[in-house]
Protein backbone atom coordinates (compact mmCIF):
# COMPACT_ATOMS: atom_id res chain seq x y z
CA UNK A 1 0.00 0.00 0.00
CA UNK A 2 1.80 3.01 -1.08
CA UNK A 3 -0.85 5.71 0.23
CA UNK A 4 -0.39 6.98 3.43
CA UNK A 5 -2.63 5.99 6.16
CA UNK A 6 -3.65 9.36 6.97
CA UNK A 7 -4.44 9.61 3.33
CA UNK A 8 -6.64 6.92 3.63
CA UNK A 9 -8.61 7.56 6.30
CA UNK A 10 -9.18 11.18 4.80
CA UNK A 11 -10.39 9.45 2.05
CA UNK A 12 -13.00 7.21 3.87
CA UNK A 13 -14.49 9.97 5.88
CA UNK A 14 -14.81 12.00 3.33
CA UNK A 15 -17.01 8.97 1.58
CA UNK A 16 -18.77 8.31 4.44
CA UNK A 17 -20.03 12.07 4.96
CA UNK A 18 -20.96 12.47 1.64
CA UNK A 19 -23.23 9.71 1.72
CA UNK A 20 -26.64 11.07 0.90
CA UNK A 21 -28.05 8.95 3.94
CA UNK A 22 -25.24 10.08 6.23
CA UNK A 23 -26.29 13.49 5.93
CA UNK A 24 -30.27 13.03 6.20
CA UNK A 25 -29.37 10.75 9.60
CA UNK A 26 -26.64 13.37 10.50
CA UNK A 27 -24.38 10.80 11.72
CA UNK A 28 -20.85 11.81 12.14
CA UNK A 29 -17.27 10.41 12.06
CA UNK A 30 -15.38 10.53 15.06
CA UNK A 31 -12.33 8.48 14.15
CA UNK A 32 -10.61 6.38 11.54
CA UNK A 33 -7.83 4.98 13.04
CA UNK A 34 -6.29 1.00 11.09
CA UNK A 35 -9.21 -1.35 11.94
CA UNK A 36 -11.35 1.09 14.08
CA UNK A 37 -13.91 3.22 13.24
CA UNK A 38 -15.96 5.00 15.98
CA UNK A 39 -19.34 6.88 14.31
CA UNK A 40 -22.05 8.89 16.58
CA UNK A 41 -25.42 10.30 16.23
CA UNK A 42 -26.89 12.75 18.36
CA UNK A 43 -30.61 13.02 19.50
CA UNK A 44 -33.16 14.22 17.56
CA UNK A 45 -36.93 13.74 16.98
CA UNK A 46 -35.82 12.54 13.51
CA UNK A 47 -33.77 9.84 14.92
CA UNK A 48 -35.99 8.16 17.56
CA UNK A 49 -38.97 5.40 17.75
CA UNK A 50 -42.20 5.97 19.28
CA UNK A 51 -41.36 5.66 22.70
CA UNK A 52 -38.50 8.65 22.36
CA UNK A 53 -35.19 5.94 22.34
CA UNK A 54 -32.91 6.06 19.15
CA UNK A 55 -34.66 4.08 16.45
CA UNK A 56 -33.00 0.58 15.78
CA UNK A 57 -32.37 1.19 12.21
CA UNK A 58 -30.53 4.14 13.03
CA UNK A 59 -28.65 2.16 15.02
CA UNK A 60 -28.29 -0.46 12.58
CA UNK A 61 -26.88 2.69 9.99
CA UNK A 62 -24.30 3.12 12.86
CA UNK A 63 -23.23 -0.21 12.50
CA UNK A 64 -23.41 -0.59 8.79
CA UNK A 65 -21.41 2.37 7.64
CA UNK A 66 -18.49 1.60 10.70
CA UNK A 67 -18.27 -2.03 10.23
CA UNK A 68 -17.63 -1.65 6.33
CA UNK A 69 -15.51 1.04 7.29
CA UNK A 70 -13.03 -0.40 9.55
CA UNK A 71 -12.90 -3.19 6.84
CA UNK A 72 -11.97 -0.81 4.23
CA UNK A 73 -8.88 0.67 6.37
CA UNK A 74 -7.41 -3.13 6.07
CA UNK A 75 -7.46 -3.17 1.96
CA UNK A 76 -5.21 -1.41 -0.67
CA UNK A 77 -7.84 0.63 -2.00
CA UNK A 78 -6.17 1.16 -5.34
CA UNK A 79 -6.72 -2.29 -6.67
CA UNK A 80 -9.91 -3.57 -4.34
CA UNK A 81 -13.07 -2.21 -2.39
CA UNK A 82 -15.21 -3.34 0.36
CA UNK A 83 -18.88 -4.45 0.29
CA UNK A 84 -20.97 -5.62 3.04
CA UNK A 85 -22.42 -9.39 3.17
CA UNK A 86 -24.01 -9.37 6.04
CA UNK A 87 -24.51 -8.43 9.89
CA UNK A 88 -26.23 -9.53 13.21
CA UNK A 89 -27.07 -6.70 16.00
CA UNK A 90 -28.34 -7.34 19.17
CA UNK A 91 -30.08 -4.66 20.61
CA UNK A 92 -29.41 -5.38 24.64
CA UNK A 93 -30.59 -2.12 26.35
CA UNK A 94 -33.22 1.04 25.30
CA UNK A 95 -31.25 3.91 24.20
CA UNK A 96 -32.34 6.20 26.07
CA UNK A 97 -29.55 8.88 26.40
CA UNK A 98 -28.36 11.53 24.03
CA UNK A 99 -25.57 10.29 22.37
CA UNK A 100 -25.20 7.23 20.32
CA UNK A 101 -21.27 6.05 19.59
CA UNK A 102 -20.31 3.11 17.61
CA UNK A 103 -17.45 1.63 17.54
CA UNK A 104 -16.32 -1.03 14.67
CA UNK A 105 -13.43 -2.98 15.29
CA UNK A 106 -11.85 -5.72 12.94
CA UNK A 107 -11.51 -8.98 14.41
CA UNK A 108 -9.90 -10.98 11.42
CA UNK A 109 -9.04 -9.33 7.94
CA UNK A 110 -9.28 -11.91 5.16
CA UNK A 111 -8.43 -11.87 1.61
CA UNK A 112 -11.87 -12.58 0.74
CA UNK A 113 -13.68 -11.71 4.00
CA UNK A 114 -12.93 -9.53 7.00
CA UNK A 115 -14.92 -9.99 10.13
CA UNK A 116 -15.96 -6.95 12.88
CA UNK A 117 -17.29 -6.49 15.78
CA UNK A 118 -19.18 -3.66 17.09
CA UNK A 119 -19.94 -1.89 19.85
CA UNK A 120 -22.86 0.92 20.36
CA UNK A 121 -23.23 3.11 23.68
CA UNK A 122 -25.15 5.80 24.65
CA UNK A 123 -24.55 8.32 26.35
CA UNK A 124 -27.06 8.44 29.36
CA UNK A 125 -26.92 10.37 32.41
CA UNK A 126 -23.37 11.39 31.42
CA UNK A 127 -21.98 7.31 31.33
CA UNK A 128 -21.40 5.44 27.89
CA UNK A 129 -24.23 2.21 28.34
CA UNK A 130 -24.03 -0.57 26.41
CA UNK A 131 -27.14 -0.81 23.89
CA UNK A 132 -25.87 -2.63 20.72
CA UNK A 133 -23.56 -5.69 20.04
CA UNK A 134 -22.97 -6.55 16.51
CA UNK A 135 -21.16 -8.82 14.11
CA UNK A 136 -20.40 -8.34 10.38
CA UNK A 137 -18.79 -10.25 7.88
CA UNK A 138 -17.45 -7.66 4.67
CA UNK A 139 -16.49 -8.57 1.28
CA UNK A 140 -12.87 -7.56 -0.07
CA UNK A 141 -13.74 -7.04 -3.94
CA UNK A 142 -11.58 -6.64 -6.83
CA UNK A 143 -12.16 -3.18 -8.40
CA UNK A 144 -12.14 -4.20 -12.04
CA UNK A 145 -14.75 -6.66 -10.65
CA UNK A 146 -18.28 -5.69 -11.77
CA UNK A 147 -20.95 -5.49 -8.88
CA UNK A 148 -22.06 -7.24 -5.59
CA UNK A 149 -20.45 -10.45 -4.07
CA UNK B 1 -57.97 -10.69 21.64
CA UNK B 2 -60.62 -8.71 21.55
CA UNK B 3 -59.63 -5.95 19.45
CA UNK B 4 -60.70 -6.39 15.93
CA UNK B 5 -57.95 -7.22 13.75
CA UNK B 6 -58.46 -4.16 11.38
CA UNK B 7 -57.93 -1.90 14.17
CA UNK B 8 -54.94 -3.98 15.46
CA UNK B 9 -53.63 -2.89 12.07
CA UNK B 10 -54.36 0.32 12.24
CA UNK B 11 -52.46 1.14 15.70
CA UNK B 12 -49.52 -0.83 14.39
CA UNK B 13 -49.69 1.56 10.99
CA UNK B 14 -50.70 4.90 12.57
CA UNK B 15 -47.73 4.01 15.53
CA UNK B 16 -45.09 2.90 12.54
CA UNK B 17 -46.04 6.20 10.80
CA UNK B 18 -45.61 8.60 13.50
CA UNK B 19 -42.39 7.84 14.89
CA UNK B 20 -39.54 10.55 14.11
CA UNK B 21 -37.40 8.15 12.19
CA UNK B 22 -39.82 6.65 9.63
CA UNK B 23 -41.25 10.53 8.67
CA UNK B 24 -37.09 10.98 8.11
CA UNK B 25 -36.48 7.81 6.01
CA UNK B 26 -39.67 8.55 4.05
CA UNK B 27 -40.87 4.89 4.23
CA UNK B 28 -44.68 3.68 3.87
CA UNK B 29 -46.41 0.66 5.75
CA UNK B 30 -47.69 -1.50 2.48
CA UNK B 31 -49.81 -3.76 4.33
CA UNK B 32 -50.39 -5.35 7.52
CA UNK B 33 -52.13 -8.49 7.80
CA UNK B 34 -51.82 -11.63 10.77
CA UNK B 35 -48.38 -12.17 10.35
CA UNK B 36 -47.36 -10.27 7.84
CA UNK B 37 -46.30 -6.89 7.47
CA UNK B 38 -45.16 -4.94 4.25
CA UNK B 39 -43.13 -1.19 3.84
CA UNK B 40 -41.30 0.04 1.20
CA UNK B 41 -39.05 2.92 0.38
CA UNK B 42 -38.95 4.54 -2.39
CA UNK B 43 -35.62 5.98 -4.52
CA UNK B 44 -34.38 9.48 -3.41
CA UNK B 45 -30.85 10.74 -3.26
CA UNK B 46 -31.22 11.33 0.32
CA UNK B 47 -31.32 6.92 1.40
CA UNK B 48 -28.59 6.34 -1.21
CA UNK B 49 -24.72 5.50 -0.50
CA UNK B 50 -21.77 6.83 -2.35
CA UNK B 51 -22.37 4.05 -5.54
CA UNK B 52 -26.12 5.21 -5.64
CA UNK B 53 -27.61 2.20 -4.12
CA UNK B 54 -29.84 2.42 -1.65
CA UNK B 55 -27.97 2.42 1.49
CA UNK B 56 -27.67 -0.73 3.74
CA UNK B 57 -28.99 1.20 6.89
CA UNK B 58 -31.81 2.03 5.27
CA UNK B 59 -32.56 -1.79 4.04
CA UNK B 60 -32.22 -2.49 8.06
CA UNK B 61 -34.43 0.59 9.08
CA UNK B 62 -36.89 -1.26 6.78
CA UNK B 63 -36.45 -5.26 8.27
CA UNK B 64 -36.33 -3.41 12.05
CA UNK B 65 -39.40 -1.70 11.43
CA UNK B 66 -41.24 -4.65 9.35
CA UNK B 67 -39.94 -7.61 11.51
CA UNK B 68 -40.66 -6.17 14.55
CA UNK B 69 -44.54 -4.69 13.41
CA UNK B 70 -44.90 -8.51 11.92
CA UNK B 71 -44.99 -10.34 15.27
CA UNK B 72 -46.83 -7.24 16.92
CA UNK B 73 -49.42 -8.79 15.35
CA UNK B 74 -49.72 -11.79 16.73
CA UNK B 75 -49.60 -10.22 20.76
CA UNK B 76 -52.60 -9.08 22.55
CA UNK B 77 -51.86 -5.65 22.61
CA UNK B 78 -53.48 -4.68 26.01
CA UNK B 79 -51.20 -6.83 27.69
CA UNK B 80 -47.78 -7.08 26.18
CA UNK B 81 -45.60 -5.46 23.47
CA UNK B 82 -42.74 -6.01 21.26
CA UNK B 83 -39.54 -5.08 21.51
CA UNK B 84 -36.59 -5.73 18.65
CA UNK B 85 -34.24 -8.19 20.47
CA UNK B 86 -31.84 -9.27 17.69
CA UNK B 87 -31.77 -9.75 13.73
CA UNK B 88 -28.99 -10.70 10.86
CA UNK B 89 -29.08 -9.16 7.40
CA UNK B 90 -27.55 -10.70 4.74
CA UNK B 91 -26.92 -7.83 1.45
CA UNK B 92 -27.24 -10.35 -1.60
CA UNK B 93 -27.51 -7.76 -4.68
CA UNK B 94 -26.87 -4.11 -5.37
CA UNK B 95 -30.09 -2.18 -4.79
CA UNK B 96 -30.04 -0.32 -8.13
CA UNK B 97 -33.49 0.09 -8.52
CA UNK B 98 -36.33 2.91 -7.61
CA UNK B 99 -38.25 0.99 -4.90
CA UNK B 100 -37.37 -1.09 -2.48
CA UNK B 101 -39.80 -3.54 -1.00
CA UNK B 102 -39.76 -5.49 2.66
CA UNK B 103 -41.77 -8.11 3.16
CA UNK B 104 -41.73 -10.01 6.64
CA UNK B 105 -43.75 -12.98 8.09
CA UNK B 106 -43.52 -14.15 11.68
CA UNK B 107 -41.87 -18.02 10.89
CA UNK B 108 -42.63 -18.86 14.67
CA UNK B 109 -44.97 -17.07 17.04
CA UNK B 110 -43.55 -18.00 20.80
CA UNK B 111 -44.32 -16.77 24.30
CA UNK B 112 -41.42 -15.05 25.36
CA UNK B 113 -39.69 -14.44 21.74
CA UNK B 114 -41.20 -14.51 17.97
CA UNK B 115 -39.11 -15.54 15.12
CA UNK B 116 -39.69 -13.32 11.93
CA UNK B 117 -37.92 -13.90 8.33
CA UNK B 118 -37.68 -10.80 5.79
CA UNK B 119 -37.05 -10.46 2.13
CA UNK B 120 -36.30 -6.86 0.48
CA UNK B 121 -36.66 -6.59 -3.10
CA UNK B 122 -35.78 -3.75 -5.41
CA UNK B 123 -37.85 -3.00 -7.92
CA UNK B 124 -35.49 -2.57 -11.32
CA UNK B 125 -36.43 -1.77 -14.40
CA UNK B 126 -40.16 -3.14 -13.67
CA UNK B 127 -38.78 -6.30 -11.97
CA UNK B 128 -38.74 -7.39 -8.35
CA UNK B 129 -34.95 -8.30 -7.40
CA UNK B 130 -34.15 -10.14 -4.18
CA UNK B 131 -31.67 -7.59 -2.59
CA UNK B 132 -31.31 -8.89 1.06
CA UNK B 133 -32.76 -11.74 3.37
CA UNK B 134 -33.31 -11.09 7.25
CA UNK B 135 -33.88 -13.51 10.27
CA UNK B 136 -35.12 -11.44 13.50
CA UNK B 137 -35.98 -12.49 17.38
CA UNK B 138 -38.74 -10.39 18.65
CA UNK B 139 -39.15 -10.22 22.37
CA UNK B 140 -43.02 -9.91 23.96
CA UNK B 141 -43.18 -7.90 27.24
CA UNK B 142 -45.62 -7.47 29.61
CA UNK B 143 -47.44 -3.64 29.21
CA UNK B 144 -46.70 -3.33 32.92
CA UNK B 145 -42.44 -4.82 32.60
CA UNK B 146 -40.68 -1.85 33.11
CA UNK B 147 -37.33 -1.68 30.30
CA UNK B 148 -35.71 -3.90 28.06
CA UNK B 149 -35.65 -7.78 27.52
CA UNK C 1 -19.89 -27.09 -15.95
CA UNK C 2 -18.74 -30.54 -17.57
CA UNK C 3 -19.87 -32.76 -15.13
CA UNK C 4 -23.51 -34.16 -14.80
CA UNK C 5 -25.38 -32.88 -12.29
CA UNK C 6 -25.64 -36.77 -10.37
CA UNK C 7 -22.13 -37.03 -10.59
CA UNK C 8 -21.87 -33.74 -8.87
CA UNK C 9 -24.51 -35.04 -6.28
CA UNK C 10 -22.50 -38.63 -5.52
CA UNK C 11 -19.21 -36.98 -5.37
CA UNK C 12 -20.58 -34.36 -2.58
CA UNK C 13 -22.75 -36.93 -1.08
CA UNK C 14 -19.58 -38.72 -0.80
CA UNK C 15 -17.73 -36.23 0.89
CA UNK C 16 -19.94 -35.65 3.35
CA UNK C 17 -20.66 -39.13 4.76
CA UNK C 18 -16.86 -39.63 4.82
CA UNK C 19 -16.23 -36.68 7.38
CA UNK C 20 -15.36 -38.18 10.86
CA UNK C 21 -17.69 -36.06 12.24
CA UNK C 22 -20.28 -37.16 10.08
CA UNK C 23 -19.51 -40.61 11.14
CA UNK C 24 -19.54 -40.18 14.71
CA UNK C 25 -22.94 -37.89 14.80
CA UNK C 26 -24.34 -40.54 12.96
CA UNK C 27 -26.32 -38.89 10.31
CA UNK C 28 -27.62 -39.31 7.00
CA UNK C 29 -27.81 -37.61 3.54
CA UNK C 30 -31.66 -37.81 2.25
CA UNK C 31 -31.26 -35.94 -0.80
CA UNK C 32 -28.79 -33.37 -2.89
CA UNK C 33 -30.78 -31.55 -5.80
CA UNK C 34 -29.77 -28.73 -7.34
CA UNK C 35 -29.48 -26.02 -4.73
CA UNK C 36 -31.33 -27.92 -2.26
CA UNK C 37 -29.72 -30.36 -0.10
CA UNK C 38 -31.43 -32.33 2.66
CA UNK C 39 -29.83 -34.08 6.00
CA UNK C 40 -31.46 -35.80 8.68
CA UNK C 41 -30.38 -37.54 11.80
CA UNK C 42 -32.32 -40.24 14.11
CA UNK C 43 -32.37 -39.84 17.77
CA UNK C 44 -30.53 -42.15 20.04
CA UNK C 45 -29.06 -40.77 23.52
CA UNK C 46 -25.65 -39.73 21.83
CA UNK C 47 -27.19 -36.76 20.29
CA UNK C 48 -29.40 -35.59 23.39
CA UNK C 49 -28.51 -32.91 25.54
CA UNK C 50 -29.67 -32.86 29.14
CA UNK C 51 -33.73 -32.39 28.75
CA UNK C 52 -33.77 -35.50 26.45
CA UNK C 53 -33.60 -32.85 23.57
CA UNK C 54 -31.82 -32.97 20.42
CA UNK C 55 -28.56 -30.89 21.38
CA UNK C 56 -28.63 -27.89 19.87
CA UNK C 57 -24.80 -28.72 18.35
CA UNK C 58 -26.39 -31.88 16.87
CA UNK C 59 -28.59 -29.48 14.77
CA UNK C 60 -25.88 -27.05 13.93
CA UNK C 61 -23.78 -29.26 12.60
CA UNK C 62 -26.59 -30.34 10.34
CA UNK C 63 -27.12 -27.02 9.13
CA UNK C 64 -23.54 -26.01 8.84
CA UNK C 65 -23.17 -29.37 6.56
CA UNK C 66 -26.61 -29.05 4.55
CA UNK C 67 -26.08 -25.14 4.06
CA UNK C 68 -22.34 -25.62 2.68
CA UNK C 69 -23.59 -28.97 0.77
CA UNK C 70 -26.22 -26.63 -1.11
CA UNK C 71 -24.26 -23.84 -2.06
CA UNK C 72 -21.83 -26.37 -2.94
CA UNK C 73 -24.24 -27.62 -5.73
CA UNK C 74 -23.86 -24.42 -7.77
CA UNK C 75 -20.28 -24.15 -8.27
CA UNK C 76 -17.97 -25.75 -10.96
CA UNK C 77 -15.79 -27.97 -8.97
CA UNK C 78 -13.14 -28.59 -11.04
CA UNK C 79 -12.34 -24.86 -10.33
CA UNK C 80 -14.20 -24.16 -7.14
CA UNK C 81 -14.48 -25.33 -3.50
CA UNK C 82 -16.94 -23.88 -1.10
CA UNK C 83 -16.26 -23.17 2.75
CA UNK C 84 -18.38 -21.80 5.49
CA UNK C 85 -18.50 -17.99 6.01
CA UNK C 86 -20.61 -17.55 8.46
CA UNK C 87 -24.13 -19.05 9.70
CA UNK C 88 -26.75 -17.74 12.11
CA UNK C 89 -29.67 -20.57 13.83
CA UNK C 90 -32.75 -19.33 15.28
CA UNK C 91 -33.73 -22.44 18.17
CA UNK C 92 -37.58 -21.82 17.97
CA UNK C 93 -38.79 -25.36 19.97
CA UNK C 94 -38.43 -27.84 21.84
CA UNK C 95 -36.89 -30.73 19.30
CA UNK C 96 -38.62 -34.00 21.53
CA UNK C 97 -39.45 -36.09 18.80
CA UNK C 98 -37.54 -38.81 17.02
CA UNK C 99 -35.90 -37.57 13.89
CA UNK C 100 -34.66 -34.12 12.55
CA UNK C 101 -34.49 -33.36 9.06
CA UNK C 102 -32.58 -29.85 7.94
CA UNK C 103 -33.52 -28.84 4.65
CA UNK C 104 -30.94 -26.53 3.53
CA UNK C 105 -32.08 -24.03 -0.06
CA UNK C 106 -29.65 -21.46 -1.82
CA UNK C 107 -31.58 -18.23 -1.71
CA UNK C 108 -28.71 -16.26 -3.68
CA UNK C 109 -25.90 -18.08 -5.38
CA UNK C 110 -22.98 -15.82 -5.88
CA UNK C 111 -19.77 -15.15 -7.64
CA UNK C 112 -17.93 -14.74 -4.43
CA UNK C 113 -20.89 -15.82 -1.99
CA UNK C 114 -23.96 -17.57 -1.53
CA UNK C 115 -26.52 -17.25 0.28
CA UNK C 116 -28.52 -20.10 1.62
CA UNK C 117 -31.47 -20.57 4.13
CA UNK C 118 -32.18 -23.79 6.25
CA UNK C 119 -35.23 -25.44 8.11
CA UNK C 120 -34.91 -28.38 10.49
CA UNK C 121 -37.73 -29.90 11.20
CA UNK C 122 -38.32 -32.90 14.15
CA UNK C 123 -40.82 -35.72 13.37
CA UNK C 124 -43.05 -35.67 16.27
CA UNK C 125 -46.29 -38.27 16.74
CA UNK C 126 -45.71 -38.64 13.14
CA UNK C 127 -46.01 -34.77 12.34
CA UNK C 128 -42.89 -32.53 11.14
CA UNK C 129 -42.05 -29.90 13.54
CA UNK C 130 -40.68 -26.85 12.78
CA UNK C 131 -37.11 -26.98 15.49
CA UNK C 132 -35.07 -24.51 14.45
CA UNK C 133 -34.45 -21.70 11.19
CA UNK C 134 -30.91 -20.35 9.88
CA UNK C 135 -29.43 -18.40 7.14
CA UNK C 136 -26.12 -18.85 5.87
CA UNK C 137 -23.56 -17.31 4.05
CA UNK C 138 -21.05 -19.49 2.52
CA UNK C 139 -17.78 -18.29 0.57
CA UNK C 140 -16.66 -20.06 -3.18
CA UNK C 141 -12.92 -20.32 -3.17
CA UNK C 142 -10.41 -20.55 -6.04
CA UNK C 143 -9.49 -24.23 -5.71
CA UNK C 144 -5.92 -22.95 -6.75
CA UNK C 145 -6.37 -20.34 -3.78
CA UNK C 146 -4.92 -21.48 -0.26
CA UNK C 147 -6.69 -21.25 2.90
CA UNK C 148 -9.11 -19.62 4.60
CA UNK C 149 -11.29 -17.23 3.01
CA UNK D 1 -28.87 -16.69 44.68
CA UNK D 2 -28.34 -18.60 48.37
CA UNK D 3 -26.51 -20.92 46.60
CA UNK D 4 -22.59 -20.44 46.57
CA UNK D 5 -21.23 -19.69 43.28
CA UNK D 6 -18.92 -23.17 43.26
CA UNK D 7 -22.17 -25.19 44.14
CA UNK D 8 -23.63 -23.63 41.45
CA UNK D 9 -20.70 -24.14 38.79
CA UNK D 10 -19.95 -27.42 39.91
CA UNK D 11 -24.18 -27.94 38.75
CA UNK D 12 -23.47 -26.62 35.52
CA UNK D 13 -20.24 -28.77 34.85
CA UNK D 14 -22.14 -32.06 35.89
CA UNK D 15 -24.98 -31.15 33.30
CA UNK D 16 -22.65 -30.36 30.65
CA UNK D 17 -20.61 -33.54 31.07
CA UNK D 18 -23.57 -35.91 31.49
CA UNK D 19 -24.83 -34.49 28.13
CA UNK D 20 -25.04 -37.71 25.80
CA UNK D 21 -23.67 -35.22 23.01
CA UNK D 22 -20.89 -34.14 25.14
CA UNK D 23 -19.68 -37.48 25.72
CA UNK D 24 -20.05 -38.25 22.13
CA UNK D 25 -18.26 -35.31 21.23
CA UNK D 26 -15.76 -35.90 23.92
CA UNK D 27 -15.48 -31.94 25.32
CA UNK D 28 -14.11 -31.07 28.34
CA UNK D 29 -15.17 -27.73 31.01
CA UNK D 30 -12.04 -25.63 31.21
CA UNK D 31 -13.31 -23.45 33.75
CA UNK D 32 -16.41 -21.99 35.15
CA UNK D 33 -16.31 -18.06 36.65
CA UNK D 34 -19.36 -16.10 37.03
CA UNK D 35 -20.15 -14.62 33.52
CA UNK D 36 -17.84 -16.60 31.62
CA UNK D 37 -17.19 -20.55 30.73
CA UNK D 38 -14.87 -22.06 28.78
CA UNK D 39 -14.60 -25.18 27.17
CA UNK D 40 -12.40 -27.10 24.81
CA UNK D 41 -11.82 -30.14 22.39
CA UNK D 42 -9.24 -32.26 21.35
CA UNK D 43 -8.10 -33.31 17.69
CA UNK D 44 -8.95 -36.91 16.99
CA UNK D 45 -9.85 -37.85 13.56
CA UNK D 46 -14.43 -38.13 14.74
CA UNK D 47 -14.52 -34.79 15.24
CA UNK D 48 -13.05 -33.73 12.02
CA UNK D 49 -14.32 -32.63 8.46
CA UNK D 50 -12.47 -34.36 4.96
CA UNK D 51 -9.74 -31.69 5.04
CA UNK D 52 -8.77 -32.27 8.00
CA UNK D 53 -9.91 -29.45 10.10
CA UNK D 54 -12.24 -29.09 13.47
CA UNK D 55 -15.73 -29.55 12.00
CA UNK D 56 -17.75 -26.24 11.96
CA UNK D 57 -20.55 -28.63 13.60
CA UNK D 58 -17.81 -28.92 16.56
CA UNK D 59 -17.24 -25.27 16.55
CA UNK D 60 -20.29 -25.00 16.99
CA UNK D 61 -21.27 -27.39 19.28
CA UNK D 62 -18.99 -25.95 21.64
CA UNK D 63 -20.08 -21.99 20.64
CA UNK D 64 -23.81 -23.67 21.82
CA UNK D 65 -23.01 -25.04 25.47
CA UNK D 66 -20.57 -22.72 26.64
CA UNK D 67 -22.38 -19.46 25.61
CA UNK D 68 -25.46 -21.14 27.60
CA UNK D 69 -24.00 -22.02 30.49
CA UNK D 70 -21.80 -18.54 30.43
CA UNK D 71 -25.45 -17.23 30.53
CA UNK D 72 -26.45 -20.15 32.99
CA UNK D 73 -24.05 -18.36 35.75
CA UNK D 74 -25.84 -15.25 35.56
CA UNK D 75 -29.31 -16.68 36.88
CA UNK D 76 -31.02 -17.80 40.38
CA UNK D 77 -30.81 -21.66 39.12
CA UNK D 78 -33.53 -22.11 41.89
CA UNK D 79 -36.32 -20.02 40.13
CA UNK D 80 -34.85 -20.24 36.28
CA UNK D 81 -33.03 -22.12 33.88
CA UNK D 82 -31.66 -20.99 30.34
CA UNK D 83 -32.18 -22.16 26.82
CA UNK D 84 -30.42 -21.05 23.31
CA UNK D 85 -32.80 -18.75 21.47
CA UNK D 86 -29.90 -17.77 18.54
CA UNK D 87 -26.81 -17.34 17.83
CA UNK D 88 -24.69 -16.55 14.91
CA UNK D 89 -20.75 -18.07 14.11
CA UNK D 90 -18.40 -16.58 12.10
CA UNK D 91 -15.39 -19.26 11.06
CA UNK D 92 -12.61 -16.95 10.63
CA UNK D 93 -9.71 -19.35 9.43
CA UNK D 94 -8.81 -22.66 9.47
CA UNK D 95 -9.04 -24.86 12.76
CA UNK D 96 -5.31 -26.95 11.57
CA UNK D 97 -4.32 -27.18 15.27
CA UNK D 98 -4.92 -29.93 17.50
CA UNK D 99 -6.87 -28.08 20.47
CA UNK D 100 -10.58 -26.04 20.28
CA UNK D 101 -10.80 -23.25 22.93
CA UNK D 102 -14.01 -21.95 23.71
CA UNK D 103 -14.16 -19.18 26.45
CA UNK D 104 -17.97 -17.80 26.20
CA UNK D 105 -18.28 -14.50 27.84
CA UNK D 106 -21.66 -12.43 28.90
CA UNK D 107 -22.08 -9.17 27.26
CA UNK D 108 -25.08 -8.17 28.72
CA UNK D 109 -27.28 -10.06 31.23
CA UNK D 110 -30.86 -9.29 31.28
CA UNK D 111 -34.28 -10.59 32.86
CA UNK D 112 -35.89 -12.11 30.02
CA UNK D 113 -32.64 -12.68 27.93
CA UNK D 114 -28.24 -12.64 28.18
CA UNK D 115 -26.36 -11.86 25.21
CA UNK D 116 -23.10 -13.68 25.28
CA UNK D 117 -20.12 -13.52 22.97
CA UNK D 118 -17.81 -16.42 22.59
CA UNK D 119 -13.98 -16.83 20.54
CA UNK D 120 -12.79 -19.76 19.63
CA UNK D 121 -9.01 -20.85 19.25
CA UNK D 122 -7.25 -23.85 17.99
CA UNK D 123 -3.54 -24.50 19.05
CA UNK D 124 -1.63 -24.42 16.32
CA UNK D 125 2.22 -24.78 16.78
CA UNK D 126 1.72 -24.30 20.45
CA UNK D 127 0.13 -20.96 19.82
CA UNK D 128 -3.63 -20.18 20.03
CA UNK D 129 -5.02 -18.90 16.66
CA UNK D 130 -8.24 -17.30 16.10
CA UNK D 131 -10.85 -19.52 14.00
CA UNK D 132 -14.29 -18.35 15.04
CA UNK D 133 -15.97 -15.75 16.85
CA UNK D 134 -19.69 -16.00 17.75
CA UNK D 135 -22.75 -14.00 19.23
CA UNK D 136 -25.47 -15.64 20.97
CA UNK D 137 -28.56 -15.06 22.52
CA UNK D 138 -29.94 -16.63 25.61
CA UNK D 139 -33.50 -17.08 26.80
CA UNK D 140 -34.21 -17.15 30.66
CA UNK D 141 -37.35 -18.96 31.72
CA UNK D 142 -39.45 -19.50 35.10
CA UNK D 143 -38.35 -23.16 35.93
CA UNK D 144 -42.83 -23.62 36.30
CA UNK D 145 -42.72 -22.38 32.89
CA UNK D 146 -43.66 -24.94 30.17
CA UNK D 147 -41.73 -25.35 27.18
CA UNK D 148 -39.57 -23.18 25.06
CA UNK D 149 -39.46 -19.87 24.75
Amino acid sequence: MTTSFPAVAAAIKTTLENQGFTKLVGAEVVSIEPGVVVMALDRRPEVLQQAGLFHGGAIAYLIDNATTAAAGTMIDRTTRSVITAEYKINLVAPSTGDRLTCRAEVVKPGRLLTVVEAKVTCRTDGEEKLVAVALATIANLDVKASGAA
